[in-house]
């Protein structure tokens, strides 16, 4: 019988290596998340769309998850962390423009003049990003972001950007993708700020990274095809852009969209929209002492009118301060 | 020793079933394809990026492949398939729109006149493009898309559109997903007139299906979200539009590009232009008798430039009358 017995128990063990993913069930998929209602709500949900044969079941090519990233995957306070970008490459970027001493918005960012910077609103912000992103070729601008953000470091936290990522959210991301689900970025942020890094950190590709874009032309450059970036905004994935992006780059419908601010209200709508079994949820900042507390009033972030429909439609709102047992990674990412 | 070996039989089972995928390579992958150069050329290609431990081996998730959809993918003669579709729809819409019996280019359509219809041009197609694919959601879009796509039939070949699909790059894109490819189409055609069988016919989702765009916009009507299609070019996925989308969708440059027109020799020479084992095709139409013949004075598909560039660089240059066995599917797809 003996014999007979172990190569049965190897049968076992092939089983085990190769359905190895149905065993990650077994512990609990997001231990920084406090027990409660809303961690138990995404569980639920998931549970409910993977579980063969249940009316609620959707195939895996439909699980379409959608997540916003400043401020809700990462910190965008006291400033979106592609502003700070900005201002370091204005200032590296300043010997080569004598002009900026005296132009504004840049003689702002020079002064460290932060409310005259803030004056200029919308208009200076596009200005900034212009002329630091633009100009050159697409290969370039990687470098220079990859540069930046392996060595920039939060101004409070005192660690890297890629290490001021939430813990709890990259656990969840995780446990969707365990659960057959092909997880995206769609942020109002600069595609190419993001792409560099974010499969390291988020685990998400750069085909799954959405985000605003500025314009780009194909160019022969030394004899060879180039992509240059111009200064030219192509699209804003913010707000009602979010629907418009995810229609035009996936072409589905997410089951499940993550965001933080009245810039995610419309993702969120268009999420809820569709038929079947729907998860939406919004990061409230509730908790200055870890990170930060900011909603209604916020200049960054801003979540207010998104907050009233959450509430309005039972979407999930998640305190920090309660439902998160810890914000950042305990080993830093990319450190 | 029966008893002990039955066991070990299962365990071989178990371990062909999970790993499956590997025994693909004991036959043919491409059938369609005759044995010459060319054929060889793919399969080393295959080989040369997928052996482990090689100095030539891709990562998996570095080995994206693009594809053209018109003419390459499926027959763009005697005219786009999408135009067909449009005049189709004139058709189907000009009882709402008496003013086009008197005016052009809807009267040339209405007419059957398509000597004044190819006189008006890319203005005048540009002008039936808006005038059928908007003002409506995008929802609605795609089921006039699906009803057309499922009864209409090619006039030559009386079956329907997609069955009018090369049996030989059905096998390709097959062949290399079974490698580990993520294959895409990035085509100068419109993305929501190919999402809606696409997946069905090639084997790619609709988030891996790259077009040409109208714009859109998000609204609330009858107290639900909808996305509007508006009568505005978004963007024109073709000649130095593609490397364009390829970097602002895909955000990794293809290790290998397969067209057949001009439209798509800046695709190839991106995709070129990278660094490791790269693979540059184009589909060279000579098969009058089983499909067209057809390349520099072409009105649709032309292939000029493009095929002095191939011949120049030697990129693989299908000549359909020799290398391919078979054209179209023997099972129409879809029917």
């Amino acid at each position: 019988m003996k014999l007979v017995r172990r190569p049965k128990f190897t049968c076992a063990l092939w089983a085990l290596i190769f359905l190895g993913c149905s065993c990650a069930t077994a512990q609990d998929p997001l231990p920084s998340w406090n027990d409660g209602p809303n961690k138990q709500a995404i569980e639920q949900f998931v549970n409910d769309v993977t579980s063969q044969g249940s009316p609620t079941f959707v195939p895996q090519d439909q699980r379409i998850a959608t997540f916003d990233n400043d401020g809700t995957l990462w910190v965008e306070q006291p400033m979106y962390t592609q502003l700070a970008f900005a201002l370091a490459r204005v200032k590296a970027l300043a010997p080569q423009h004598p002009v900026w001493k005296q132009q504004q918005p840049f003689k702002a960012v020079l002064d460290g003049d932060m409310k005259t910077l803030a004056a200029s609103g919308e208009k200076g912000l596009i200005q900034l990003m212009l002329a630091t992103h633009t100009g050159m070729t697409t290969a370039d601008f990687e470098t220079i972001v990859k540069d930046w953000i392996g060595t920039a470091q939060h101004p409070r936290f005192h660690r890297l950007y890629t290490a001021c990522v939430y813990q709890p959210m990259l656990e969840l991301l995780a446990y969707l993708r365990a659960n057959g689900f092909k997880t995206y970025i769609v942020s109002g942020g600069g595609v190419e700020f993001m792409r560099p890094w974010g499969e390291q950190v988020y685990g998400v590709p750069p085909e799954q990274t959405i985000g605003s874009t500025i314009k780009t032309q194909f160019e022969m450059k030394n004899g060879g095809p180039v992509l240059m970036r111009l200064p030219d905004m192509d699209f804003v994935d913010d707000k009602a852009g979010k629907p418009v992006a995810i229609n035009k780059f996936i072409g589905r419908r997410p089951i499940a969209a993550f965001g933080n601010s009245d810039g995610d209200q419309q993702m969120l709508e268009w999420t809820a929209a569709g038929t079947g079994k729907r998860f939406m949820l919004l990061v409230h900042h509730t908790d200055a002492t870890r990170e930060y507390a900011y909603d209604r009033q916020s200049a960054f972030g801003k979540l207010d009118k998104a907050l009233d429909e959450a509430k309005a439609r039972n979407w999930v709102v998640v305190d920090m301060k309660r439902d998160w047992k810890t914000i950042f990674p305990a080993t830093a990412q990319g450190q």
